[in-house]
C-alpha cells in the first residue's frame, strides 16, 4: 500500500495541506496572519482585530470590532457547574492540565451543536479562557471564588483584572495585548496540527482544542518562557548570566527560549516583545532582570549564534507584570486558541481525513502459542 | 522553505513514522498486533493479553497474565471527585464528550509525573474507563450511583455488569472480550496519529488520550457502529432493507459500516465479529435484526462491491447485548486506549516533534489600513 517515506522524522519541512492563515518564514518579517505582517499587526492593531482577522479573512471595520467585542463582553462569565468542576482541581495540577479539563467541561455543558455554530464557539472559549484560568488560580492558591466578570474592554485587561483583582495599567494592558497578538497563530506548528487533525474527522470545536491544550502542555512545544524564567531568576547579574550559561552548554543542558525549528536568524516576535520588556523594565523600577536576559541573548548569539524565540523576553515581560510563572503557558492557549480554531474552521471548508500510513518495522508474521505453553 | 507537496490530502498513503506495533493490509488476513494475525488473537488470546501485548511487545506467560489482571482490578474505582465531576455532566451530552472530560480530570488528579510512569497510567486508563462511561450513564440516565467495582475477572465482565447491573453470561462475556480485541489497535488512524501528534512534544499520557478520544469523536471515524445500528433498526425486514437502501444510494445518502479506507476487498474483523452477532441472534431468539443485518451486506456488496466493516455487525452484536446505541463509541475508546497508548511508548521511545508545513494560498502581503479608515 505504502509508502513514500518521508525524509526526515516529525514530518519536518512537509507539506500536510494548505492555509490562507499563516506564513512562517517566508515573506516581510517572517510571520504574517492573512498577508499582515506581525510586526504592522502588533503596532497597528489590537488582539481583539487578529482573532476577527483569523475567524473571518479580514480585518474588522469599527463598527465590525465594537459589535465583535460586545459580543465577547456578554461570553466572559462561567457557568456555576464549571467552577465546581474547577473547584475541584487541586493546587499542584499543571495549570494546562486545568486549561484542558476546563475546555472539555465547557464543551459538554455548551456543545458545539453543528458546525454553524463553529464562529460562537470559538468565541466562547476566546472571552472565557481568562476566567477558567483565574477562577481555578484564584480558588485554588487563594481560597478566593473571584467574579469572572470585569469591565475592562479588552481581553488582555479582563485577563489582567481577573488575575490581580485591580486595574491594570494602560502599559499593562497594551504589553497583553501585544503578547496575544504575537502568541495567536504559527502556521502547522504541532498543536495546531493536532487540531486540524482532530477537525479532519468532523469531530467538534471542544475536542479540537482540548487536542490542541494538550499537544501545546509538553515541553517541547508550550513552556519555553516558563523554562526561560526559571533559568533567568537564578542569576544574579548579567556577569554571572554569562558564566552560568557558559557552565550549562559545557554540560550539554537544554537552554529554553532560544532557536526555533523554522527560523533561521531570528525569531520576528523577539524585537516586539523585546521592546515591551525593555519599557517594562523602566517602569517596574527593575535594575537587573532586564540587562541579565539582553546578557543571555548576547552570550548565545555570540557562543551558539543562536537567537532569541518569542518566549525569551516574554519570560522578564510577563514577570514584571506580576503574572506567576506557572500561568506563562495558559496565556498562550488563550491566544493561540484564535489560530487552532481558525484551522479547524479551514479545515472543515475542505476536508479529508487526515490518516497517514506506517513503515512497519515489528516482528514476523507469527502464531499465537497457547497460554499454558508459553 | 517547504517542501515536497505530498500526493492527495489527508497525508494518505504516506508514511509519517515507523511503528512495531501493527500491519493494516499487509499480511495474513489483514491486520496484525506484534505479528499476531487478527484472527488468531480473537480466538485465542483475551483483551487483557492483547492490552499487554501492545505495551510490552509480546504476549504474557499465565503468571504475568494473572499479575496483569490483578492490578487491573486494582485500578477499577473511580476517585469521589471524578465522580462528582461526572454527575454535573448533563444527561444529554454526547458520551464522548463525557469520555473525554472523564479522562483529562483523571489526568487532573493522578497525574503522570514523569515518562516512568506511562505503563501505570496507561493501565489505570484501561481499568477505569468502564467505570467512567457507566458511572456517567447510570447516574444521568437512572438516576442511579453505582458500584464502580465488581468481582468480574475480565474488563470485558466488568463493563457489562456496572452497565447492566447484573452477572453477563459466559457468552456475552466473551463477544465483549472479542470485541475489545477487535478495536484495540489500527496503526496510524486519525486518532492514534493524534495521540502520536500531542505526544511528540513531550507532553503527559492523559494528554495524549484526551486528544485522542476527541479525534474519534468525529463521525468519519468513531461512531459508524452507532450510524449502523440507527439505520438497521429503520428496517422492517430483509427484503425492506434492501428497498430502502437502494433509496439511501439513490438520493446518495452516506450509508455506515462499509468501506475502508485502506482494506480494499474485505474488512479482517468482519468475519469474526459477525459470526459472534449470529451466535447471539440465535441465543437471543431474533428472528429478525440479524437477517437484516446480512441483507444490507448482501446488498451492498451486489450493488457497489462495499463490503461490510469491523462496525457493521458490532452494531446489532452490541444490541444483543442490550448496549444503548450511545455507548458503542465509548466502548471503541475503552478497546483503543490499548493502540493509544502503545503509539504513545513508541513515539517516546524515539521522538521528533512532528511539524509539518503548509502550502501557503492566502492574500498577498499587505498592510494594516488604520481601523478609522476601513
Amino acid at each position: 500500500m505504502t509508502d513514500k517515506k518521508l525524509s526526515g522524522a516529525g514530518l519536518r519541512g512537509q507539506s500536510a495541506g494548505e492555509t490562507k492563515l499563516c506564513t512562517v518564514g517566508k515573506s516581510g518579517s517572517g510571520l504574517t496572519y492573512c498577508g499582515y505582517d506581525i510586526a504592522d499587526l502588533a503596532e497597528n492593531s489590537t488582539f481583539e482585530e487578529v482573532a476577527y482577522l483569523l475567524f473571518n479573512g479580514e480585518l474588522p471595520t469599527l463598527d465590525q470590532l465594537e459589535t465583535y467585542k460586545a459580543e465577547l463582553h456578554t461570553l466572559r462569565d462561567l457557568p456555576q457547574s464549571l467552577k465546581e468542576v474547577l473547584q475541584h482541581i487541586p493546587a499542584d495540577t499543571h495549570p494546562m492540565d486545568v486549561m484542558r479539563t476546563g475546555c472539555s467541561f465547557l464543551g459538554n455543558i455548551e456543545p458545539e451543536t453543528d458546525f454553524s455554530a463553529q464562529n460562537k464557539a470559538a468565541n466562547r472559549l476566546l472571552a472565557a479562557f481568562p476566567a477558567i484560568m483565574c477562577y481555578w488560580y484564584r480558588y485554588a492558591h487563594d481560597g478566593v471564588e473571584i467574579d469572572c466578570t470585569t469591565d475592562e474592554a479588552s481581553l488582555a485587561g479582563h485577563f489582567l483584572k481577573l488575575l490581580r483583582g485591580q486595574t491594570p495599567s494602560k502599559q499593562h494592558r497594551r504589553v497583553m495585548d501585544v503578547s496575544l497578538i504575537l502568541y495567536s497563530e504559527h502556521e502547522f506548528n504541532a498543536s495546531t496540527f493536532t487540531a486540524r487533525v482532530c477537525a479532519s474527522t468532523l469531530s467538534d470545536m471542544f475536542s479540537c482544542v482540548t487536542a490542541a491544550i494538550g499537544t501545546l502542555r509538553g515541553p517541547l512545544h508550550g513552556g519555553a518562557n516558563e523554562a526561560a524564567m526559571d533559568m533567568i531568576l537564578t542569576f544574579t547579574s548579567p556577569a554571572d548570566a554569562k558564566t552560568q550559561m557558559a557552565g550549562m552548554l559545557e554540560r550539554k543542558e537544554k537552554i529554553m527560549g532560544f532557536g526555533h525549528a523554522i527560523y533561521r536568524t531570528s525569531d520576528p516576535r523577539n524585537v516586539i516583545i523585546k521592546k515591551w520588556s525593555e519599557k517594562l523594565a523602566h517602569e517596574h523600577g527593575d535594575t537587573a532582570l532586564y540587562d541579565i536576559s539582553v546578557a543571555c541573548e548576547e552570550f548565545m548569539w555570540d557562543s551558539k549564534k543562536l537567537f532569541c524565540n518569542a518566549d525569551f523576553f516574554h519570560a522578564s515581560a510577563y514577570h514584571f507584570m506580576g503574572i506567576p510563572t506557572k500561568l506563562f503557558t495558559p496565556i498562550f492557549v488563550c491566544s493561540r486558541l484564535t489560530g487552532w480554531a481558525a484551522h479547524v474552521m479551514e479545515q472543515r471548508s475542505n476536508n479529508r481525513i487526515i490518516r497517514p500510513s506506517a513503515d512497519y518495522i515489528g516482528a514476523e508474521p507469527r502464531v499465537v502459542t497457547p497460554i499454558s505453553e508459553r
